[in-house]
């Protein structure tokens, strides 16, 4: 009895946050971490470990940490180290001069005024060299938590709970899941637009501006949101387009909000990351005076891969400076990123460079990291464009791989039966009896009619193999059980 | 021209965040800033420096970190150092337990698996120690990044967008201000009830249900905000409170939500910390059994004081573990608390004992923190009570003390020809004519006629001192002006 008076019931949640539970991917999560529990227990499956091949954790798959930051981060959190020998000189130096910039140069504290002077100079002078030497204020730049979470709180801002019509917000389709949460938890409306899976996921100016328009009928659109290096798709964006997506969202008057988490992976053959930055202020004058933009990166999806530091930062152009930073200094207790997030850019947007003693392990490690990306991504797309039914596109840059899998007439009623999406059944199927977690096409936006998979780069050379040839191996058995 | 044309600036501002900017606090924090800033340039002042007396954040103003604590970080950021000889042998040999329990042994993965398990398990141990051994599940422990972001997080899930009635939240007053912001975010209606200051600050139960059958006239009321130690009042419930607190939020089915953020910082003769968990349990059935209860910790100010790390947790009575859970895994993105701040709470949790060779250096950096608070305490007290026209209650726990000050007639309409509140009209004559930044009793809500200040006992005992006696001689000097 006395449950039914309680105010915190799964009855009585939320309903535009009970609404972000239904997603596919997470009720898979849920039950691999169920299938985990049961193993442990001792019961009997067909397989002995759950594998998982969807999350882009790399640490957590077993990849290894950059030396020289690791090194920083210690010796800011136990200064005592700098002391003892156990450390290359440069890290010593770099650690002792970042100490000093902290405020009561500890990481305990907030570091509020680490973060607005040296930290954000630090980033600004990281950008200007990303960007061709394109001058950047430190103003501009922002430190901050993680991304998606940043991201949620700028979108929040363009939000009006007092207008007749929500704010719109584009995004594309495939994308990444935790986009459309972000727009789902402030109150907006998404607004797909199909990237090309026949152009190997390029983005298509004009499909955009047709989402825009069907769009208009039902919200305001206010933003344009563009992921580069593409999540799930690993497409990386050619100058032309981008060129296009600038133009687009000036004529439109779009705020353009450029997700560029994955900007140090990229590995395809002759793929370069370019910043939606850097192509609009070469445009110059008016679209580099006018067009706003907003770009983010993140330490989770960097060369370090360190999603537990959570933190990254965004840069802004054509931005009121008062508006970002001042929501920021306002909601401090909120939104304050971590300190060892915090430490880790700093060491990072400023790297050892040829005369340190770090320089060497440094650059090996960055280049084993895209060296081992590349290699799976090649034996991601050769196992798959061997199987009959299976086709991948090219993976330049990032840490998935996005193949189309096509699903018999009959596997396609079964799941309807089940009030499934097909390629989560498929999911579903394969996780329960091989074990193997990937994603289902549904939680990322897909063509209507098209299913697919979305699988990671993170997990070792030998267990994405074995687990590439599996799913090949399942699926085909799948098929022709369902035919 | 263009910039009418911006989809994002001051003017579009989504309003109910807009709302959060006109905080006097952040206010002053803005003008300390720009004086700051100014001092730096050369500016002339009638100060050389801004002296920070309203933030609680303690290794910020110079109080040292706990070593023990540092040193499993360091170890587990870099476990190199675990062969150098360089770190106590239960260090070693607990970091090597940690890194062993981390998803991929790391601390740049996401780590969920650790949070679910072994950290869970650690807190939960830690909480049956504090409360007498009362048992507690690990599946009622949620650790989280920074607290008020998890209450916000709560709270949102208790708000319903569509329902004709608000969810209303009862709040302290005074109390810390970032309660009062996580309600506004997620769109609740604050309803204040007041301490009784005339009582040392003691909660009043019949205040709260005076405030409550206010609010049941303009929303509906769900959740009860209880902040034990106090902030800013620095005071500490008393079980029979306690009891009759719980007592209330059964009979008027309301959520408890215990903010003990500061339960490692009692100091106060004779007074001790009693969770509210302890509490509930005791009184046993029927009421252990059904009312509902989340109950916060955090490592910001806790007896590390570790605010960078951002990370906390919380435990839950009576509420669907499933709801609370099941929304942390489905945003993982967004919620996932920062690795070391994991990792901290599992060597928290879990202290060394007196056989460890780091025992006795922790006991007595333990022993520090709190004699120092103790000191600055009793010298605040005492500075305030011996000037005419300031009252300070006892200052039991936390680190703010929270004085009264009578402010002239003259002043008040000064303050009122300028639009401002008149303890903030005082704190900004002081900032520009000392450099010394207190907060506010405005921001911290208190009963109307009446005037406080915010003063955090985190500056150096010397730099308190100075400050101490520099306010009064100020508030002497502007009761004489505004006379």
């Amino acid at each position: 009895m006395a449950s039914l008076d309680r105010v915190c019931t799964l009855r009585s949640v939320n309903p535009s946050i009970w609404a972000l539970r239904g997603h596919s991917l997470g009720v898979l999560l849920d039950r691999a971490r169920d299938i985990r529990r049961k193993l442990a227990q001792g019961v009997e499956k067909p397989f002995q470990v759950v594998t998982d091949c969807q999350a882009g954790d790399l640490q957590a798959a077993g990849s290894p940490s950059c030396t020289f930051l690791r090194q920083v981060l210690a010796a800011c959190t136990y200064p005592e180290l700098l002391g003892t020998g156990e450390l290359p000189t440069d890290v010593c130096q770099r650690a002792r001069c970042i100490l000093q910039e902290l405020d009561g140069s500890s990481i305990g504290s907030y570091n509020l005024t680490f973060l607005e002077g040296p930290l954000s100079r630090s980033v600004a002078g990281f950008l200007e060299r990303r960007d061709g030497g394109l001058p950047c204020s430190p103003l501009d730049v922002m430190p901050c938590g993680p991304t998606c979470k940043a991201i949620a709180d700028i979108l929040n801002m363009l939000m009006d709970g007092e207008a007749l019509l929500k704010t719109g917000v584009l995004l594309p389709a495939p994308g990444p899941p935790v986009l459309a949460e972000a727009v789902a938890l402030v109150g907006g409306v998404e607004l797909r637009y199909q990237l090309d899976e026949e152009r190997s996921w390029a983005l298509d100016v004009d499909e955009v501006e047709r989402a825009l328009k069907e769009g208009r009928a039902r919200c305001r659109p206010k933003v344009l949101c563009v992921v580069n290096p593409g999540n799930p798709t690993g497409q990386v964006l050619s100058r032309e387009t981008m060129e296009g997506v600038i133009l687009l969202a000036a004529r439109e008057r779009l705020l353009l909000l450029a997700d560029e988490a994955y900007q140090d992976l990229v590995f395809g053959p002759g793929c370069r990351f370019l910043s939606f930055r850097r192509v609009l202020l070469e445009l110059g004058p008016p679209l580099a005076h006018s067009l706003q933009l907003i770009s983010f990166a993140s330490l989770s999806s960097g060369l370090a891969a360190e999603c537990g530091l959570r933190a990254g930062f965004f840069d802004i152009v054509n931005v009121d400076r008062t508006l970002l930073s001042g929501l920021y200094n306002q909601l401090t207790g909120m939104s304050v990123p971590p300190s060892l997030g915090l430490v880790a850019q700093r060491a990072l947007s400023d790297p050892p460079g040829p005369q340190d003693p770090s320089y060497l392990r440094f650059a090996q490690e960055k280049q084993a990291v895209l060296r081992a990306l590349a290699e799976k991504a090649r034996l991601t797309e050769g196992v798959f464009n061997q199987a009959p039914g299976i086709r991948c596109n090219p993976v330049q840059g990032a840490v998935y791989s996005f193949p189309r899998i096509s699903l018999p007439a009959r596997a396609l009623e079964r799941a309807q039966a089940l009030g499934l999406d097909p390629d989560f059944f498929f999911c579903q199927c394969l996780l329960e009896e091989t074990g193997i977690l990937v994603g289902p096409g549904c939680s990322f936006g897909q063509a209507p009619g098209t299913y697919h998979l979305r699988l990671s780069l993170a997990p070792p050379l030998k267990t994405l193999s074995r687990a590439l040839r599996a799913v090949t191996l399942f699926y085909s058995s799948f098929v022709e059980e369902n035919s």
